[in-house]
């Protein structure tokens, strides 16, 4: 049990530091090579975009997603963790809304069209599909009114859907490059190619939202670092009194 | 019970139709738009390579990593399975370094760089993750002389290493316009934002690889639809007399 944790933290701390790498790698690749930032509908704006998105709809979603995980919260009201898990995904969609404005009023500036990508398409997908999970998780959970039959229905639903969307959010954040919108890295593949010190840092940046998303994928998909709920541990005993049972048994079965 | 396996069968069946599609539609795309197929270090050579990783990598991966939770296969002897999940996966690892074969004769052909984009380094750290994994499943899984300790230990980390592969795999291939291989589907982003039919077809290509994705990964996350280990019943019913108890308390935790 002390190893199970350890190893948890172990991974949390991991899990800490990608994103927080995430979030430097993704700034400072627009500050160096893309001019920076502003509001004023420019490539300035647009540089908003890929910023608001890793930290939002992946950094800061990934980090609310694993928040039940974490052993030191398991002692306490779990009512508290579910105002603070809300509260971080409400921070991440207002921060992913604020990323589509600065890449829709860009898109509008320049006269591009919208949604002709398979980034658009996925993100745009993501992100509605997130703003209904968290108005229902409001009304589901957090609303005293809600019935105990709905939130069992809707607990697993929610834990299903919450990994779907950040895998949705990987995902989009991957197809980046199907869509043209200016300034691409280079226009060039032979420039491309021969590592500029652009398209090696944004494939970094590419490698480190991969790494992060595989630490959580692999913190949610870790039984034994789900949260107990009432009735657990008597379970946990009769699963260990059938241990001895399996281990002669198992071997036929492995 | 019933429902729950009438559930998953909806889900399996939804995955193969997706699986189907997404060669049906990778196929047709370097049918159509590139070409059709020939082995002789040309453009038409380059053509297998997305092929050959979405039909292994991706479809008949998805399909191996599935297998165990078909009910169906519960009552018969894993042994049989476990031959059937491993010749599926040397499949899929064939087809893949086929695949990888493509790429690099054509790459050598036109003078191309190897291994430059993030499309590559993670292609190419999935195959090598995925031959270390077969590899390792075949010695300790399929070896008779494998002792019961170290599958005990292998089969959480086989389980999480074969998730984390498929992911790495769906990356790669959303990841695929980060390089600039020719031929792309245009080199001008307004004619692409313009939607010719190319670029829409191969949008709906990603969308069936995102969709196969989510189902794979949610039939793997279900823990109801894992094959029952021995011992499980004993620990099912002891969870079902905990039921009465979780059902006064929960509302507490909820």
């Amino acid at each position: 049990m002390i190893s199970s944790t350890v190893l948890f933290y172990g991974n949390y701390v991991l899990c800490l530091c990608l994103g927080l790498l995430c979030v430097v790698f993704v700034s400072y690749w627009n500050i160096e090579w893309r001019g920076g930032f502003a509001w004023d509908a420019s490539f300035l704006q647009f540089n908003w975009h890929p910023v608001l998105m890793v930290t939002g709809l992946v950094v800061l979603y990934g980090n609310a997603a694993i928040l039940y995980r974490i052993p030191f919260t398991w002692s306490q009201r779990k009512q508290h963790w579910k105002l603070v898990h809300a509260a971080l995904l409400l921070s991440s969609l207002i921060l992913s809304i604020l990323g589509l404005c600065a890449v829709f009023d860009f898109h509008t500036g320049y006269h591009i069209p919208n949604l002709y990508s398979l980034h658009s398409w996925v993100g745009i997908f993501t992100v509605v599909l997130f703003t209904a999970q968290w108005l229902l998780g409001l009304v589901g959970f957090l609303s005293p009114c809600s019935p105990l039959g709905f939130r069992k229905l809707l607990k697993p639903v929610h834990a299903w859907m919450g990994m779907a969307i950040f895998i949705l959010s990987l995902a989009s954040c991957l197809s980046v490059t199907r869509n043209a919108d200016p300034p691409p890295i280079t226009t060039n593949y032979i420039a491309y190619s021969s590592h500029p010190a652009e398209a090696l840092f944004a494939n970094f940046l590419g490698v480190l939202i991969v790494a992060f998303g595989l630490v959580v994928l692999g913190i949610l998909s870790n039984q034994r670092w789900k949260r107990p709920e009432p009735g657990e541990e008597s379970s946990r005993v009769s699963i260990l009194l059938s241990y001895l049972y399996n281990t002669w048994t198992s071997i036929y079965y492995l």
